[in-house]
């Protein structure tokens, strides 16, 4: 039986399995989308990783992942940028829905955020043609405000979306609800993001309460706070029609686990509370 | 020496000090303002803290906390409204600049953030005519979105002035940059709430990275990467001229540290880096 509408990110599954192995088991259970990441489609080899998206006729809903553009000095501006062409290659050669950029935060010992918010926006500027050339669209993620040392300073939707409106075409936004349920704008934000085209992709877990690491503490839908069933109403009725991907970093729960049990939940919790 | 404008919020040295052993430690080194607890208020008696307030010409720039006013019943609410309108009456006795609203997270098992919203709206609306005839403003305090299924789902500054917006006078904000440091949105924001006359309390300490704790692993100012003289010089040039208070939750660090260390580390950070 094939599911419709739900991807499975490969992070959800990291440790139980490598690229060939975690496709495998997403046929065996009817998932036919799924979303790697760099590491997973290079340690089998970019060609390989593309044949075996084609001939099972698999959607890829993004690849994970672009981004971390700041650096502290021009060399590693540089390289960022190189780095992210070479994902923007490796994205399109698996016919990707979009690369998926976790943008980057402060770099070095800075503590000037709107800096390094700059360098991000100079970063994308600076990919963006060969993304267009490529016909690979950009989604910036915006990542929980805990992440906004470390990982993304770009925190809000509502700030994606403004980047966005300043790159123009070619990227849009991926929509995480882990990282932006809390938000008392998110619903506005998402009719915003919908009327813009600029909705590229929805990924789902859950927030646990308590939160017992600020990583790896994602929950399986379900077992958290956050109203999945609202904010997949809210995406839909923007108009956005691609898949839900899961993506749960678990390292004390999911991750321990058989990966085909945790693929039966993820498909489970997916028909019933999202 | 007198440490002028440096406050000292006494969770900073909950497990080292009661009251009378907070208030002796500060005065020790110069420090003439502080933040108390309820709980630590009530363990040495009201009377007998606004007693030693007054006796020794403190400044007390906020009692922590009020707020918490979801609930699942309409018991739970209105005994949510009479605690805060005890807590005013707290806050008056100790001639407080203001009381601490930390406004609550979704109650029960809710995941309807916005009907929570509501209820923190409603309920602020309740208790807000007997903080007018106290004459104790009520600062709304913004808590880091980690923060909001569990402890407060007002989570921005923004959403924070529009609460204020809608309650009228009598409202304010406590703004705490451990909170609030990764809003695209926080020099606006400060700026808006400067023109409004809202900004009640200025609260600090550091984000560090890694963070090892969602509640519990604060840094001590110029430990992490928040830019706390930009800060400091937004709240100031806002209009704000009160204490710059010291709140650190640190079970693994501060907290196990000699109480004095604590106070003194404090006061030399507060000189160099905020």
């Amino acid at each position: 039986m094939s599911v419709r509408g739900l991807s499975l990110n490969f992070a959800t599954v990291r440790p139980q399995f490598g690229f060939a192995a975690a496709v495998d088991a997403c046929l065996a259970q009817g998932i036919t989308a799924i979303a790697p990441w760099r590491d997973q489609v290079e340690a089998i080899g970019l060609h390989e990783a593309a044949s075996i998206v084609k001939m099972n006729g698999l959607e890829v809903t993004g690849l994970c992942r672009g981004g971390m553009f700041p650096a502290t000095d021009n060399a590693g501006l540089a390289a960022a940028i190189d780095d992210n062409r070479r994902a923007i290659d490796e994205a399109a050669a698996l016919g990707a829905d979009c690369l998926v950029m976790v943008v980057g935060g402060l770099p070095g010992t800075s503590k000037d955020l709107s800096a390094a918010r700059g360098l991000i926006a100079d970063g994308l500027a600076a990919v963006l043609p060969h993304a267009r050339a490529c016909r690979m669209p950009l989604a910036i993620e915006p990542l929980h405000p805990m992440y906004a040392a470390d990982r993304a300073c770009v925190n809000t939707l509502e700030q994606a979306l403004d980047l966005c409106d300043s790159l123009g075409a070619g990227v849009g936004v991926a929509i995480d609800v882990y990282h932006t349920w809390w938000d008392p704008k998110i619903r506005a934000q998402i009719a915003r993001a919908g009327r813009d085209g600029r909705i590229l992709a929805h990924h789902i877990c859950d927030w646990l309460v308590p939160t017992r690491d600020l990583l790896l503490d994602r929950g399986m839908m379900g077992d958290g706070v956050i109203d999945l069933k609202q904010l997949r109403g809210d995406i839909e009725q923007a108009g956005f029609r691609g898949h839900q991907e899961v993506e749960i970093f678990s390292a004390e729960n999911w991750w321990k686990r058989p990966g085909e049990e945790v693929i039966a939940t993820c498909i489970e919790r997916f028909r019933t509370v999202c």
